[in-house]
């Protein structure tokens, strides 16, 4: 595991179907290093809502999302409805949650920082 | 002419094929209103670069550009590039530049102030 | 009402907040235009979910939907997932379905329609 | 290289700065392998017209081809108008055509085909 980089920092890698998902403690951990917005349903689903003042910025995030999870392939499901985009993660291989969807997050948080023309969201 | 309200305000209208372009003066006096990032060439053509970390903003820039443009309907030309989107507004009807151009451009100097998840862009 | 013209080719119009939503019988005589794959809860939601082979078509879809939504500016829920864009609707003034739902809903019936580089969906 | 497997299931690969472009011979047996819609200028750039019969349909086939770039880590130049998407292949680090080019040029063919709901483009 590649503890020495902060999680935004890391990428997914492909677990075999059956691997057993995170255990709570190793949930927790990983949590910890999220922002307070995202929702944890146990060890099976992870969840966050960000809003936004009209349709069009919400799905402007939500396809700089797609972009996001086609580039490290691993997609979460999206929800977007006026104003909102709500993101939520697990591992199908798994049957819950991995460390990639910790790491996917972490990027997500990087990507919903304000931004526009200028300097990249890393 | 709406003049009381701000350009960004405004809407485009439907110009019957055939209109004559606005005259350079007209076109001077509306690219007043615009930020200092627009090129124009003459009463032809309208142009702005916006510039980006990646092409992940840049896309998704162009996603709320295309949602604006739609909901308007007056479509500019986009080229996206790796870190940049640049925009040229022209009005095929008049062959060159309408009001049209001018009011679009004013709804995209505000799309391009950074925004995040938080209030609408109005 | 302009009964005249297929339900795809009309357009949402603006309920004043209150407005009842459909009657039952209404809702079945309009539901009669859509594609089987509509589901219907009643006269409060409509929803259809469409199929892909990956996440990148169905994310594509999930656009066209967006641009043709803020075109007609009445927005659906979009759900995106690998392979599938599950759309609802309803509107939000009559809390339940309108005639907006059904209009909207036949236009994405013809957006579904396979297509590629070459003629205009409607 | 993997000339085993077709063009379209192969991967860009990452050229060092300074790596000279194809040569021309090898650009045209690559060539061979795509739509006779691709236009290339010696061995610098690639380019392509993809025409849709509206903007939101070319903005969608857009969405498709940013997912694409995005996921092989080799993005086009897109030029969106009304009815037509613009694809530009070249290699930064190459100063001009690269086989990368050529790969993501015969899976944007593939992307090109006709497609809705139902099963994947490969």
């Amino acid at each position: 595991m590649a503890e020495g980089r902060p999680l935004y920092q890391q990428h997914p890698v492909e677990y075999p179907d059956g691997t057993p998902p995170l255990g709570e403690d190793q949930a927790q951990a990983l949590n910890a290093h999220l922002d307070h917005g995202w929702q944890r349903d146990g060890t099976r689903r992870l969840s966050r809502e960000f809003t936004f003042g009209d349709f069009r910025d919400a799905f402007g995030f939500a396809t700089r999302v797609a972009l996001l999870a086609e580039r490290e392939f691993h997609h979460p499901e999206l929800t977007v409805t006026w104003g909102s985009v709500v993101v939520t993660l697990w591992t199908h291989t798994v049957r819950g949650l991995s460390r990639n969807d910790f790491i996917v997050a972490a990027k997500l948080d990087r990507l919903a920082e304000p931004t526009g023309p200028g300097p990249a969201t890393p």
